[in-house]
């Protein structure tokens, strides 16, 4: 019972690829839908061996002497691969709708990227990684306010970078922390006490302050993140936390437009929550310095709240004194069909703290001013991100820009999640609560068919997927991703339930 | 008082470069000393503004509409950068010892790794990030074999890369977390109460560990490396932090060899203090885990400690179940003449976890096949590392190996050392302490001296330098820092000194 608990999340672990088999040979429509200017792209999917295939096993055997390779699924040829498609190590071809984990903005090996590349005026900046919080290159600010901050999201005017998500996530947590004590302390100097009983880890120095999360979060895995993520026990498992206050999340029903009674109700259990949590823990002496969330619970489910509910939880923030910090980790960089996920609360008061790491290649976060640090080397590491990742980003965000990729993603998300609304009519049976923003997409596969018949398809896998939750399949393609290739995955998709019902 | 104590740690915080000033303008002896094949470097120091400059005045201003520039020292020009030489972006030219916060390992620029730049086969690479927990690419096991494991500590098999400093911290505390709890569960699965207590942050799922660490070492800045970081208060202030032991490290008095008893006491009784916490934090339900320690505390001032120390701390955690876990983020790479800092203690029974980042250029850590958590995606994130970082790394190692920098690094290091021997008996009423390992060498200054007449020499400076601790300077030059660099850093230091008398 308890093992089968265990294999049962591992078999659905977030980060475990999904693939879908197609009946004989993978059958594509690039003929049919129109064809647009991504020219590196490759016409449709093509396979060789099953996978994992020959060569990727004996690789995985030789990397199984360095460490551990539970997780890996094959081995990937990124030279060959292109646009919207991986390449593997034994020549399969697969239109990739999971992206890296979603961290692959405009596809594998965009031109505009390569040459980048090519310029050798860009050499000193990958060859000589800076410490950028004491010596930064000459041209740091301009890369910062032709890339970051050409993207701000509203009311933010300052941005840190950092190496990863989990690091932007900690040092926002850290950036909440200084600020409300800041602020409980009327912004004079510490006490010799809180000097003295920092170095040792005790109050008052080191404060009981807490961060509330909600159940189903997913922040990040160092420990202070690892706090406030409640999506799998596998990554909590032996790992000391903190007593910090856990909001439920609304599980909305779907069709939203069937239950918008229930899912109202819903939301305001939780918002009901968050406010009894904050009272709660300022009762224990555990006040909540800020409240972490993410737009869309990812990796817990694809679990989605409305703008109502957002805009709300941003007021009990500002009537509790608590920092409000959006984790777009995940969701920003364009996915959901604006730039940050969070633009479509149409938030009147902007958050204090917008996280991001994954598509935006460099990590960080946004602030407003008052939530900076007040003194130097309070947020400070040696690399501080790095700046050949800001060099990509810049261009990255031209060809979003030239391409009009926010646009097209709107429109091939549409197309997506119509044809997973289809589809979900057509096989009650099997699949459920199709729900998305832009490409930001995901729909639940009955238990059964989830397990026998979709995960254990090794055989001509044409399409990369990735799980999340407990019964969710999550679609997380690149920008690039077109209405034609949406009816590519539609098209293989419909094939597999056909088989399966 | 309170805020001069603030500004006082401020002045001395870790990162805070320091500069030396020539008397009239900078005097090298670069012809005089003996001059090797790093072709790239330039002569020496060359000084045309006040640091910082008008331009970096300028862009300091301009980025301070960004974000916090407190800690900013100057801009800097990294494509003219070469060698041991930093070029800001008034044109002035520095003698680094400090590289970075010490993770330059070869010098700006060096030929080898611009030559890896123009290699078209490795665009793939740069361009195509991958997740390498779940898709590696092809020459991953390869790479891994040549770079990490090519250098891999005795008795580590396994390596697991990360994106920096603390994360690679933060995952080897969580190894040896796992490690301890399926110890101490006898391998046997988890309970269901585990699981499902995790996924709240409570007890046992999220049990009462702790990780031992020592006074005045650093160990990373999120929250759990946080916690066993304790060398400046700024770093830790307002942020909450675990219930974890703190164990005195040595003090040794200086010169070693006229305070051999005394040292050996304090080494001593800092070891029966480790031994008490361990039991005590063991009664009070917190198990100690892991013994994190570095070789030398390098933030914290520059602490060593003697081989027997290290090798008798080893013994506490075998006696106590406890893993071992030595933090090279600082030390490792090739520093201290040997590739390890801990390879100089002679340690016949290897430590468990030892970990890196900085000059190796990607974090991660090496561990003994026992640690290796047992299932996948309990050690895991996005990026898990870089493969750009690999390849660099690489041809680094490739280098050090070329031009035998480890003893380049040994005779260069002496010459600093004794020089700053003589020194110090030329000038003991400003000097002291100088001690060293290879090149990671430093010396106090006197407090008078140190705040009124080196921090504050804001013209001609000719030499970068890092403090640490309360009142040293540590060296922390590039690996191809030749004993005829250390003679211009001399000369320069020399000069000042005389002019402080």
């Amino acid at each position: 019972m308890v093992s089968s608990l265990i294999s049962r999340q591992l078999a659905l672990s977030l980060h475990k690829n999904l693939w879908l088999s197609a009946p004989a040979r993978c059958r594509y429509v690039s003929k049919a839908a129109a064809k647009t200017q991504a020219d590196f792209d490759y016409d449709g999917p093509s396979m060789k061996t099953s996978v994992p295939g020959p060569r990727s096993q004996e690789l995985t055997k030789q990397l199984g002497e360095m460490q551990n390779v539970g997780a890996v699924n094959f081995f990937c040829n990124y030279e060959e691969s292109r646009g919207n498609y991986l390449v593997d190590v034994d020549g399969n071809r697969m239109l990739d709708l999971y992206t890296q984990i979603s961290s692959i903005p405009i596809g594998y090996n965009h031109p505009a990227l390569l040459k980048l590349m090519a310029n050798p005026n860009n050499l000193s900046t990958f060859v000589n990684r800076p410490a950028l919080g004491i010596l930064p290159p000459e041209n740091f600010p301009d890369r910062l306010a032709e890339s970051l901050l050409s993207v701000a999201p509203s009311g933010m005017t300052r941005v840190q970078t950092m190496a990863c998500g989990s690091c932007s996530n900690e040092n926002a947590f850290k950036s909440m922390f200084i600020w409300y004590k800041n602020k409980e302390r009327g912004h004079s100097t510490p006490s010799n006490e809180d000097l003295s009983t920092c170095m040792i880890n005790q109050v008052p120095g080191c404060p009981d302050l807490s961060i509330l999360s909600f159940m189903g979060s997913f922040h990040g895995r160092t420990m202070g993140c690892l706090a406030t993520t409640h999506s799998k026990a596998i990554h909590k498992l032996d790992i000391p936390s903190f007593d910090w206050p856990i909001a439920p999340f609304p599980r909305l029903q779907y069709p939203l437009e069937e239950f918008s009674r229930e899912n109202a109700q819903e939301e305001s259990r939780c918002l009901e929550e968050v406010e009894d949590l904050i009272v709660k823990w300022r009762q224990k002496g555990k006040p909540v310095a800020g409240i972490v969330v993410e737009p869309i619970q990812a990796e817990g489910g694809d679990n989605h709240a409305s703008p109502d509910f957002f805009r709300s939880l941003r007021k009990i923030t500002r009537k509790h004194g608590c920092a409000f910090h959006v984790d777009e980790v995940q969701t920003g960089g364009g996915t959901t069909g604006k730039f940050w996920a969070h633009e479509h609360w149409g938030l009147e008061d902007p958050a204090d703290i917008v996280s991001f790491s994954k598509k935006l290649l460099t990590g960080g976060y946004f602030q407003r001013d008052e939530l900076q640090a007040n003194e130097p080397y309070r947020i400070f590491n040696t690399w501080m991100g790095d700046p050949s990742k800001n060099l990509f980003l810049s261009e990255v965000l031209n060809v979003i820009r030239r391409e009009n990729l926010l646009e097209e993603v709107t429109r091939s998300g549409k197309a997506l999640l119509n044809g997973l609304y289809e589809l979900q009519a057509q096989y009650p049976g099997i699949l459920s609560r199709a729900r998305g923003q832009g490409t930001f997409c995901a729909v639940d596969i009955s238990w059964a068919h989830h397990q026998n018949s979709i995960c254990k398809t090794y055989h001509s896998k044409c399409v990369i997927l990735g799980g999340c939750g407990e019964r969710s399949i999550r679609f997380r393609p690149a920008l690039i991703f077109k209405e034609y290739h949406a009816q590519i995955f539609l098209n293989i998709f419909s094939d597999v339930l056909a088989q399966l019902k």
